[in-house]
């Protein structure tokens, strides 16, 4: 008897998981299918209304430049425009606008994954999360370097054993292929973070590798054959500074810009360039310094190839990417001074027509 | 007069795009809150569900042990309760599960960004795309060790130089890292992959990064240095065939498993252990040779160690992280043969006592 009192009762429990089980089924994907459709409704809505905005700069601008509006009221527009434009890729329809694809190093390392953070503080997490491991490696950057120089000196006699440093340039193409990944995520999640500092990681990131298959011993002089090391080091260490150095000002400045509504939260102000004014005539000339520094170890490097007899691939290698990387980033810190002076020029000049405007309601 | 008209129509247009800008961020915020509000009641009852599912299975497990219930109800009642635990994993309710952390490798790589697919079809992509990448890579595995042995045997008079071998190993550092980081992209899709497979691909890249350190060429006699890497290659072609047999095998097997019902569409049968039966009996005995043929080379590195006088790391390490494999890869293969076997007795045994009761209602 109590042996199909317990069936029944097993079978009963089951019997209400599965209706509740079915219940829930059907409840999710109607949710789910509700959702959709709403969401495609606003998505096509606000896909057209950035089109609309872009034609409507447009318009201005040639109205503007055709002299058939104000100067005053165009600017006054553009910025209303443009306040719009970063609102909607900001907040909530950002995750209604179509998604960026995966770029060509997401998609060999990753696959066609979603990488794209569908909630809004989701994505400020992302971002956040890569200024503080900015942050914590910069400290890591510093120190690794620093820590294998001392050492050299103190314990090593002045000449480096391959292990620390292949240990450091693992360190090195794993940080760099972990910067890369992540601000290509960052891109994708909406982040306007110049291309360049992301091809200039995959730069980084080969020349870690190459570095590897370098043999630093095995040569009668370590003095020598170990010079682009130590010069390497060297130059490592005033990065690190530089990055610990911008990592600050470029926080400050981002918060700066979104507090202005200038700058979108996930906007990443990576650049080597930014910085908040004064304190820029610090960083600006260290990265300049640091940009000569780093073509003139990659020259050397060649030049050892020109001179030795029995020179190694790795070295020519090292070279060019190192002028390579030194070129760019040289290229890309004036090319966004020259933006800044401009958009300074401009915002002078806007300055003296409000004054003039000023001026001239008094006189009237 | 054109003027102020310009003017005015010029701040019509944009003030139309600014209310209708204000208006999409109102129903996009709106249509955030109500999923959400939604999302999270349909979440709770679904977690509430699963844990209802895992005691109700307890007690039926337990009520079975002490015979209470007959064994056919008790099987019966467990194939639908799985049934369903599988239709919420896989199904539109998926999304509403609380998803699993990125684990400490994607934290290191990617950071927490979110890389769970929302969408059904979404995640099944992500799947179809491991497969397919599996595919693709499997050629190369092969092609790769392949074009090399020919190229010293032909060409370099049988002597490898170093770049070519180099270009390999990295490209096997990537390959691993790849799979690694899709694999645990998996794992937070939902995916039951055995963790074994993931460490072993961990073991897999330290290997790949430790043999790019290690110089092949420089030693008096090419042959007794480069004996390690002949031997590798030969193990890769040998893994190479497996993987091709084994990707085929396992798609035929997982589609077999998903038609009947067995299997989630997320799961991974990778294990390098399971096969359409019959197949089996050409992959099984594959698979213990080359586990053998992996510990062989791993034990001929350590005592290449033991015997020569000035040896390099970089034998030890990758002679101890090809033994490690090895082994581990063998244990997982015996234990998923062990499971197998197990659910083969219940299936047998099922089968009888379904002879059984059918033999009794003819007699009855």
């Amino acid at each position: 008897m109590e042996r199909t009192t317990e069936l029944s009762s097993a079978e009963e429990g089951v019997s209400k998981v599965l209706e509740r089980g079915r219940l829930l089924q059907e409840e999710a994907s109607s949710l789910t299918t509700r959702w959709t459709r709403d969401a495609d409704v606003l998505s096509q809505q606000a896909v057209a209304l950035l089109s609309d905005i872009t034609s409507l700069q447009a318009d201005i601008n040639n109205a503007s430049e055709k002299d058939e509006i104000t100067q005053p009221v165009a600017q006054k527009v553009e910025e209303e425009l443009y306040k719009l434009q970063k609102m909607m890729y900001d907040g909530d329809t950002a995750s209604l606008l179509p998604s960026k694809a995966n770029g060509y190093f997401l998609r060999m390392l990753l696959g066609s994954v979603n990488v794209r953070a569908t909630r809004k503080d989701g994505r400020y997490k992302v971002k956040e999360e890569y200024n503080a491991y900015r942050d914590r490696t910069a400290v890591m950057f510093l120190a690794f370097p620093v820590i294998l120089l001392i050492l050299k000196n103190q314990v090593w006699n002045g000449c480096f054993p391959a292990l620390p440093v292949q240990i450091y340039q693992s360190w090195l193409l794993f940080f760099y292929t972990s910067l890369a990944l992540r601000e290509n995520i960052l891109r994708v999640n909406g982040s306007d973070i110049r291309p360049w500092w992301v091809y200039h990681h995959y730069c980084a990131m080969l020349m870690a590798l190459v570095s590897l298959t370098w043999g630093i011993q095995g040569h009668p002089s370590c003095t020598r054959k170990q010079q682009g090391v130590r010069l390497f080091l060297g130059w490592a260490v005033m990065q690190g500074v530089a990055m610990l150095l911008q990592n600050r000002y470029q926080r400050q400045r981002l918060y700066t810009r979104i507090a202005l509504g200038k700058a979108g939260r996930m906007d990443v102000v990576w650049g080597e360039t930014a910085g908040v004014k004064g304190q820029l005539w610090v960083l600006y000339p260290l990265l300049f310094i640091l940009q000569g520094f780093q073509f003139f170890i990659g020259l050397l490097l060649l030049r050892t190839a020109v001179l030795e007899v029995s020179f190694e691939w790795q070295v020519v290698a090292c070279g060019l990417l190192l002028i390579i990387m030194a070129v760019g980033n040289f290229a890309n810190t004036v090319a966004t001074l020259v933006a800044k002076a401009k958009i300074k020029a401009k915002m002078k000049k806007k300055g003296k027509q409000m004054l003039h405007r000023m001026t001239s309601k008094k006189v009237s």
